[in-house]
C-alpha cells in the first residue's frame, strides 16, 4: 500500500498540533508541514514575555524543538511558502520549490496583525507584533538609546509589554481607543488594569484613536484623538485578520471576520482540505453561531480535530467559550462566556450583577479582594459568562476555568451554587466566591 | 395569619444556612436557633489554624456574629441543648427550659470525634478536637511549658495543626495507622505531604495505629504498632460520627456510617422535620448511592435547600462529588470524585493514570511540579475521578474545581480535553495540566 501523505501548512499551533494528533493516532501516514518562517511550534503568547526580556532567549518560546518535532514523525520544510493550491491535482505550490502532492491538507496559516489604516504606520521605527521574527526585530529595537515608547492598542500584547517595559525605567505611552484598556471585560475591570499600569509609571490614553504618525526630529509623534506624545519607537498591536488567501483563492468562502468558513469538523468546503486556527472562524459553544476569535488555545484545539479528521478520524470541535485571561503588574483579568452586548446579540435577556469579595476566608492572613462579574439568562437562568479581577493569588486564573467548565456543560447560574468545590480556610470559603457571586444573582432576580 | 415558627437545631454550617435561607425566602417565619453551646455560626474548618496561632482570636473564627444574625432575622437560644423531640405535639424538648413548639424543625446537630477505643484515651492532657470549646482548651493546653505533641491522626485537622506547631519549634509525633498520611488521597501523594512535614521537623509514624496512651513520669506515652513517643500533651483528630440521638430516638433510621437517612430534599421520614449536615448521610453525585462524608461546604449546601424546604420550597440537594483539600507547608493535596477502589466498589471499571507536569509554561520564571492522577471508566470513557499535588501557587486549590465542575456535568475524560479553558503563559499552558493528564489517560487506553 502506497504511504498517505498529510501535508500541513503553518508551523504554529494550529499546523503543529494537526501535524502531531495525525501521526499520533497513526503513524503510517507521512506528514510534511510547511512553515513560512523557521520557527515551527513557537508560542505567540509569549512574545510579550521575550520582546519585555523576561524570556531570555528566542529559543525558549518554542513549545517543542525541531528535532522533537521531527522525533515525532514531522518532515520540516522552513522558510517555505505556500502560494497556490491545485484542488483537482491535490497539489501545493511552493514559492522556490517543487509542489507537493498531498492526499489530506491542513491550513494553519493563522492571522496577520491588523494595522490601523493612519498615515505613517509604515515609518522606520514603528513595529507591528505578532510573529517571531517581529518580536526578534522589536526586541532589537529596544535595545540602545531608546527612551520613550508607545504602544498603540490596549489589548494582551501590550499591556503585558507596558508591564515589563515600565520596569526597564523606560517612559511607556499606551494608546487605546476605547474607554479603558483591555475592551474584552467590562470597563469597570479596565480601569482597574489602567491604575494599576499608571501607578507603575505608564502613561495611559484612552479614547485616543491613533490618527497618525510623523517624524518628529528623528523621533516620531503619535498624534491620536486628544492625545499625542513623542517617542523613539511605536509597537502595534490593534487586533489581527486572517491569513485566508490561499484558500480563499481556492474558492473557501470567508465568514465571520474574513476568516474561512469550515464546520465543526474542521472541514473547509474543499474535499479532503481542512483548516484550523486564527485563519478560520471560530465556533461559539453557547451560542452556536460563529465569530473570528483568534486564540492559542482554540488553534490547539481545532488543529488537533483537523489532525485526526484529515486521516480519516471524525472528531468534532465542541466550541469556544470565549475564555480570556490576562495578568498585568500582579492582577489578573479574566472572562468567558458572553457578555451583555454578545447575550442580547444571541438572543438571550441578559442580567450582570458584579461583587466584590475575599478570595478565602478573611480570618486567614493574606485575603485579597476579589471582582467578580456573572451574567445569567434572566428567563431561563442559564449561566453566560462571568468576569474576574484579582490579584494573581486569589486564583482568578484557574477560578475562571471553573466557570468555564460549566458554560462547555450549559449550566444554570443556580446550578454554579450545587457545585462541589473545594474549600480549605487558607485557600477558599465554603461557598466557593464564584458561588456567592451566583447566590447574589439569584436573590437580585 | 398566625406566624410560622421554624426551629434549628444546631449553630454550626448546616443549621445556620438554613436558618438564613428560610429567612432569605421568606421573612413572614419566626426562626429559632438552639445552639448547643456560645459559638453559631463558627469555622470548624479554621479550628487547626486558630490552635496553632495563624488565628489570633478564636472570635475571628465567626463566619457572622451573633448581631449579624440577629439582624438577620434569627432567634439564638445559646448554651441550650435539644434533649428529645415529641413529634406528634410537634415540640423540641429543651435541657433546663421550656419545650419549644415547631411548624418545621431543621436538624443540623453535626459531629462528634470518633476516638480510638484504646486504654488512656480519657486521660488527662489528651484532648479530641472538632468544636470551638475543644479548640479553647487544646490552645490552652499548649501555652505553658510543653515541649513535645504527639498529633494522633493523619488528616486535615492535624496535618495543618502539624504545620502549626512545627513553626513554634515543639517536638511533633504523628501518628497515622495507614501506610501514608492523607488516606483520601493515593499513597503516593500522600508520601510527598510526609516528606515536606519530615523536611519541617515533624515526626511522621506511619503504620502506627494507637494502641494506648499512659502516664509516664508526669508525661504520656503514646504506644502504637511499631513506635512510640513520650509527649506533653495528645491531641486526636481521627474522625468523625454523627451526632444522630436525637431523631434516631424518634425514629429516624440511620444510615451510612450511623449517619441519619435522609431524601435529597433533605426530609427525614418524619414529617415536618428536615435534617443536615455533619449528621446525615451524604448523596454522591457520581454513584447515586450515600455514604457518610462530613464536611463544611455539603453542611452549607445541605442546610440551604433543608431551610428553604423547610418553609415550603422544592429544593434538592445535587450530591457530593467527594472535593477535598488541604494546604501542608505550602503544599495543596486536593482531589474530586472517585479513587479506583470507590470506583469498583460503585461498579465502574477504573482506569488510573498520573503524570507529573508545570503548573504554566516553563519557558517563564517560577514553574512549579505538578502531580495530577486522573481516574476514568475504561468502558464509557466518563471522568470518575482527580487528584492533585503541587504548590500553593500552581492553583492547584482551584484547578481541581475544574474537574469537579465536570463530574459535576458527567463528562467524559475527552471532554476535559474539550473545555475552553484560560491560558496566558505565566500562570498556564495552552492545554491545561488537567488536559495534558485527560490526553495521557487517552493515549494510554
Amino acid at each position: 500500500m502506497e504511504t498517505k501523505h498529510l501535508v500541513v501548512i503553518g508551523g504554529s499551533d494550529a499546523g503543529i498540533s494537526a501535524a502531531l494528533r495525525a501521526r499520533e493516532l497513526d503513524p503510517s501516514w507521512r506528514v510534511t508541514v510547511v512553515v513560512a518562517d523557521r520557527y515551527p511550534n513557537f508560542s505567540i503568547c509569549g512574545i510579550p514575555f521575550y520582546v519585555g526580556g523576561e524570556v531570555l532567549e528566542h529559543d525558549h518560546l518554542a513549545h517543542r524543538s525541531h528535532s522533537d518535532l521531527e522525533a515525532a514523525g514531522l518532515g520540516l520544510k522552513l522558510d517555505t511558502r505556500a502560494v497556490g493550491l491545485d484542488v483537482a491535482a491535490q497539489r501545493v505550490h511552493l514559492e522556490g520549490a517543487p509542489a507537493v502532492p498531498y492526499d489530506s491538507l491542513v491550513v494553519g496559516t493563522g492571522a496577520v496583525s491588523r494595522l490601523p489604516d493612519v498615515p505613517g504606520i509604515d515609518l522606520p521605527g514603528v513595529y507591528p507584533l505578532r510573529w517571531i521574527h517581529e518580536a526578534r526585530r522589536v526586541r532589537d529595537a529596544l535595545r540602545d538609546g531608546v527612551e520613550r515608547i508607545a504602544l498603540v492598542g490596549g489589548g494582551y500584547v501590550n499591556l503585558e509589554l507596558a508591564e515589563a517595559l515600565a520596569h526597564r525605567s523606560l517612559e511607556v505611552h499606551l494608546f487605546e481607543r476605547n474607554v479603558e484598556p483591555l475592551k474584552t471585560v467590562d470597563p469597570g475591570l479596565g480601569a482597574r488594569i489602567r491604575e494599576r499600569l499608571e501607578a507603575a509609571g505608564v502613561i495611559v490614553h484612552t479614547k485616543a484613536g491613533v490618527r497618525g504618525i510623523a517624524e518628529a526630529e528623528r523621533r516620531l509623534r503619535v498624534q491620536a484623538d486628544g492625545a499625542e506624545a513623542v517617542v523613539d519607537r511605536v509597537i502595534v498591536s490593534t487586533g489581527a485578520v486572517p491569513a485566508a488567501d490561499l484558500l480563499a483563492e481556492a474558492g473557501v468562502a470567508l465568514g465571520a471576520g474574513g476568516a474561512l468558513v469550515v464546520d465543526d469538523r474542521m472541514a473547509t468546503s474543499i474535499d479532503r482540505v481542512w483548516a484550523a486556527g486564527d485563519c478560520v472562524h471560530t465556533l461559539n459553544r453557547i451560542t452556536g453561531g460563529y465569530g473570528y476569535q483568534p486564540l492559542g488555545t482554540t488553534a490547539h484545539k481545532q488543529g488537533r480535530v483537523a489532525g485526526a479528521n484529515a486521516i480519516g478520524g471524525a472528531a468534532r470541535y465542541r466550541g469556544t467559550c470565549g475564555t480570556q485571561i490576562v495578568r498585568v503588574l500582579g492582577l489578573v483579568a479574566a472572562r468567558t462566556g458572553l457578555d451583555d452586548r454578545e447575550s442580547e446579540a444571541a438572543g438571550f435577556h441578559p442580567r450582570t450583577l458584579q461583587i466584590e469579595t475575599w478570595d478565602h476566608k478573611a480570618y486567614m492572613p493574606g485575603a485579597e479582594p476579589l471582582v467578580i462579574r456573572i451574567t445569567g439568562d434572566a428567563g431561563s437562568g442559564r449561566l453566560l459568562g462571568v468576569q474576574m479581577l484579582g490579584a494573581v493569588q486569589t486564583q482568578a486564573a484557574k477560578r475562571i476555568d471553573v466557570a468555564a467548565s460549566a458554560l462547555f456543560s450549559g449550566l444554570g447560574v443556580a446550578e454554579l451554587g450545587d457545585l462541589d468545590l473545594s474549600y480549605t480556610p487558607p485557600l477558599g470559603a465554603p461557598w466557593d466566591p464564584l458561588q456567592e457571586a451566583a447566590h447574589a444573582w439569584l436573590a437580585a432576580g
